[in-house]
């Protein structure tokens, strides 16, 4: 972990500010958000102090205070990822098929690949450094079966002093060999690697079978085991996204009322459990999933890339799920938050639905804060917050600049920022208040 | 226009080459393309001479022949956008609405501006300016109900020698007092514009009826005897994007069989038709659009944005009717016609079909030809051929770099550059052989 000067000492940072303090629902409220054109943010020691008017906020604060200055640009907290694939950075946009194809025809030959630690460690830090230039500070990853694959991914993310949570994969069956564990060894590793990596420094681990057809009856029953036996461990899977897979739990698991049913049977139902996707739950799905405490990822780029469906994520919201926002990579199609809100939208508009931007910011921070039950650390500038934030660029590209010409109010700027941004929008990334990367 | 000594003498451009000869349908169909992979493109006076490998070419030209080296890179044709809005670049990412209040809301107060010409000018130095940084060489483009608005584009489009084609939109109902015309001053500013214009340079006119809802019956009327008038010019119009708008048609046209059916009756289907959108035709529709020789605008990132639905493009494809892509800014939401590849790509997963890069290249360069009956001039480098052409950077951004370093073939390297790219992809722009833009 770094330990410069910069994090024991106090700096305000000086910009336009802009973060949330609770879901703003479906359109513009005012109250759930706080905005200051001329801002400060004030930073102790890796947290947050206090964030508000500059003008006010200086008089307070000793005149020899350092200041840095990001005038003319947009502060926010840091983008929180709540379901994304390390290993998947080299099948970024492979062609042409929808779920069950794209696991057997890209996905599974290029997790093979990570008994090499030498490739998996150049993944990870490519991989990190990808989620640094797009701005996102957290992120629920998912890593390969094997166990060397948490420990590169975990040891890359110390070095840069992320809160990154991952997992292991558990799969016993239905993948070619090299990828199996068994519901023993599958325990076994897992276990081990909880008592090595979880709640070290910023790291967090995250119990990852991968969906309930590449796990048994019994690896399932393990993993039971260890979500009650580690609590504050996460459980990280996908359910209900594409229909044929559907079907095929609905023949693996006969018993079973239906797809998330099979994890609710075996008790992975609860607090820090994040199922990505939930296109396609019924009502009494979305009921368990509200009383369990369990969150969803929603992943806009993914689920329209390989073609899976729309997730109306305002029908999930008005049932009280927590709800976080995603980018999988690598059946999504982008590192970039901005351009995930920006699908998530277009996602929405089909579905019938809409998507403020300040709900759009919402589920990109805090609401990832709440579905990671990260939210008295992450999430906004309240005092005491760790403070991982980015500052984005008004100026990243020729049409963003003149579009935000013809805006008055920071909804306006915010909605564009979703719509036309990309990774160049975001300017700097700080992680517990150092810099982490600079726009070149 | 500019006349350098360039576009006099013989130039050959050595990189990778890739082009499409003709439809390549669904899948890979390998004859449908040609790729050299160390490729020579050799120009003279502003044409196509002819193009291949680069050591056979190399040893049949003069030894001082002028060449231009972007090894490592990879030459297409010029993208081709058969639907845009050039007054709408302030409004692009504009919030919350489907295509009837967006109209309302966002359009009409924004195209009401173009009665300044000194903004018109601006905005259309902008917006072709942003055609050229994203590798757009030819476009078809609503105006504003305006003639000066037509003069201004086709102003700033003669001094960079583009091929662009555009009209004054006819409007006379249906929206603010300021923006309508009558069916006579919209029957004779079309006419003396069509004069002035049409095929001066490398310009042509489109006959440009906003929409059915804002054009009485008489006005149709009028529209349908200019387009008797001026067969060699375009119509351009929307269909079928909407399904209030669909409904309202229905109502307006009490006598129509379908909303396409509406411009039917009026002489507006023909060759040089082109109709942006046609998400709802039913088999009638698609049937008379075949016979006719009219062809369709798909808008996927307009399509999603704006909630409007899924065009089926296969559907369309299966029978022959004429398809170009179109990113119908600001109803789209990006300029790049690979970001709009991108959400093509979606659009078809989501309605269950696929979009081979082969046929999503076909469709951005041959098929935006044909679709504008261009296909002698434009569309690829078959010799004779307009010198319209970019250069694309398989480093434009790190993921692209690497998710590059893991293919063999070229159609994986187009898949990846359609999925994850963007304006940055475009190293170079050239018109009729003569360098427009050149990324800094």
């Amino acid at each position: 972990m770094k330990n410069s000067n910069n994090r024991h000492r106090v700096t305000a940072y000086r910009a336009s500010i802009f973060h949330v303090l609770h879901d703003p629902g479906m359109e513009k409220d005012e109250a759930a958000t706080e905005y200051f054109e001329d801002g400060l943010l004030v930073v102790e020691n890796g947290h947050v102090v206090k964030v508000g008017p500059a003008e006010a906020l200086l008089t307070q604060l000793p005149t020899d205070v350092n200041t840095v200055d990001h005038t003319g640009k947009l502060i926010v907290p840091g983008f929180i990822d709540v379901h994304t694939h390390y290993p998947q950075v080299d099948i970024i946009a492979a062609y042409g098929e929808q779920l069950l194809q794209w696991l057997n025809k890209y996905t599974f030959p290029t997790e093979i690949k990570f008994t090499d630690e030498e490739y998996a460690q150049d993944v990870a830090e490519f991989f990190l450094d990808e989620l640094l230039r797009n701005g996102t500070t957290t992120a629920l990853v998912m890593a390969t079966t094997h166990q060397s694959s948490v420990d590169v991914i975990f040891n890359a993310s110390r070095q840069r002093n992320m809160r990154i949570i991952a997992g292991k994969v558990l799969m016993d069956r239905h993948a070619p060999n090299e990828l199996l564990d068994t519901p023993e060894t599958g325990f076994e590793h897992s276990q081990e690697l909880i008592e090595k990596w979880h709640k070290q420094d910023r790291l967090s681990y995250a119990i990852t079978p991968r969906f309930a057809p590449t796990s048994s009856d019994a690896q399932l029953e393990q993993v039971g085991w260890l979500a009650k036996e580690y609590p504050d461990a996460y459980v990280h899977t996908h359910v209900a996204e594409n229909k044929k897979e559907i079907e095929w739990v609905a023949e693996l698991f006969p018993w079973s009322r239906s797809y998330l049913d099979v994890y609710d049977h075996f008790g992975l139902l609860r607090e820090r459990s994040v199922f990505a996707h939930c296109i396609h739950l019924n009502d009494d799905d979305h009921a368990r999933m509200t009383q369990s405490g369990a969150a969803v990822a929603f992943c806009p780029t993914s689920n329209t890339f390989l073609g899976s469906g729309l997730f109306n994520l305002e029908h999930a919201r008005a049932k009280n799920i927590r709800i976080g926002l995603a980018t999988d990579v690598g059946g999504g199609t982008s590192f970039s938050m901005l351009q995930t809100l920006s699908d998530a939208y277009k996602v929405q508009q089909l579905a019938g639905s809409r998507l403020s931007p300040y709900r759009g910011f919402y589920l990109a921070t805090l609401g990832g804060a709440e579905a990671l039950y990260l939210e008295d650390r992450l999430g906004n500038f309240l005092p005491g917050k760790e403070a991982d934030f980015i500052v984005l660029d008004y100026a990243a590209t020729p049409l963003i600049q003149r579009r935000l010409q013809a805006t008055t109010t920071i909804d306006e700027n915010l909605f564009a920022l979703m719509m036309l941004g990309d990774d160049r929008v975001v300017s700097a990334t700080y992680i517990m208040g150092e810099c982490s990367h600079t726009r070149n």
